[in-house]
């Protein structure tokens, strides 16, 4: 292990599980990176803080999205703080790591830039060794949104604008990694305000046409 | 408002709001400043992070709980990261905020050190106007804590070390601010893998002998 340097004040970065649904299946955003102090590792998108440009740390991981996948405005959420003198060669480091959702039919207009390969991968086996401590912000993340979902929580922010509860319980299987009862499910879901029907807007089924949804406009995950 | 310094790293602290119970009243501990850059201010007790002592911003919580207030080892959880270029006068700061439970029978334990004046105050109505933006913190501390017992955590940590279940209801309706149904209660710990009957051991009442409790040996809040 290289050796950290001495600092008088920590290096702060905002690092970022970006989640995604594809197929139904839970994905998260991985990065090759180009940039010191680990080129080649795979890791989550991040970057460290910087005062003259971050409003505050959100700000920071909003501009790792943006500079390094072209995500703008995803739904972002604190996980948890994580620190100390080895876990970036840089030297003592404090990570702020968030989880964010994307669409699923928005996975199309994620692009890495032009140094770093990005790659969509299952959050449980990734099949790369990640960097830093990576791997274990990534478990934790992962950790947190099941957590959430089991507590009740409708993942919305992962479906299109217009969604039917079908799309709906498959994005909570898919987070929680198991399947849930369609019946249960329905009455779970059935006084949920921030569910809203869309009045005449169904989509084919291979049985009857299924009536599609949307979030209430003051929906909050 | 004073002109942030520009700084190339942040100063990051870790803040605590200590909870504790006196008469069943839910507490937290201030702090009277008696440093730089808000002497005179009341706080929460917390420390800038030194790179050189703390293996991780968990340590830098726990020794500014033992310099300001000698506790030593209490239940501590993080909270969130709160961050800015104008929450702290000295300039870009990150605070990791945490909460920490204090048992009710140690509170005589607490001490400030020679230059800081400490106060047990409601949580709710501090009674004193907070320096930095600790207002904000302390409110996002109390309504985590609260969340966590909506949702079924028992506060044992707030406990002696033997307590009755009237007792734990106590300490619940103290968190939650409001009084709780003793029945529901009563059903809702009944099968609480967590709590341990002592056997042998009550505590004269009122009317007749309340059974003590203990917390399982594996007891995680």
């Amino acid at each position: 292990m290289s050796e950290p340097r001495k600092r008088l004040f920590p290096i702060v970065t905002a690092d970022v599980a970006l989640f995604t649904l594809a197929d139904y299946r839970l994905r998260v955003l991985l990065i090759r990176r180009a940039n010191n102090p680990t080129p080649g590792g795979w890791a989550l998108p991040g970057t460290v803080l910087k005062p003259d440009l971050d409003r505050n740390v959100d700000d920071a991981a909003l501009r790792a999205l943006a500079s390094k996948t072209r995500v703008v405005l995803p739904h972002l959420e604190q996980v948890t703080t994580s620190s100390g003198p080895d876990r970036d060669p840089r030297g003592w480091s404090v990570s702020v790591l968030y989880y964010a959702l994307l669409p699923s039919d928005q996975v199309q207009a994620v692009a890495g830039d032009k140094t770093e390969a990005i790659e969509w991968c299952d959050p449980e086996r990734p099949g790369h060794r990640l960097t830093f401590d990576h791997a274990k912000l990534l478990a934790r993340a992962l950790a947190t949104l099941q957590d959430k979902v089991e507590r009740g929580a409708l993942p919305l922010h992962l479906l299109p604008a217009k969604f039917t509860l079908t799309d709906l319980q498959r994005a909570c299987e898919a987070i929680l990694g198991r399947e849930l009862d369609k019946g249960a499910f329905r009455r779970k879901i059935a006084d949920q305000p921030t569910l809203v029907l869309v009045p005449g807007e169904y989509v084919r089924g291979p049985q009857r046409p299924a009536q599609l949804y949307r979030a209430a406009a003051d929906f909050s995950f």
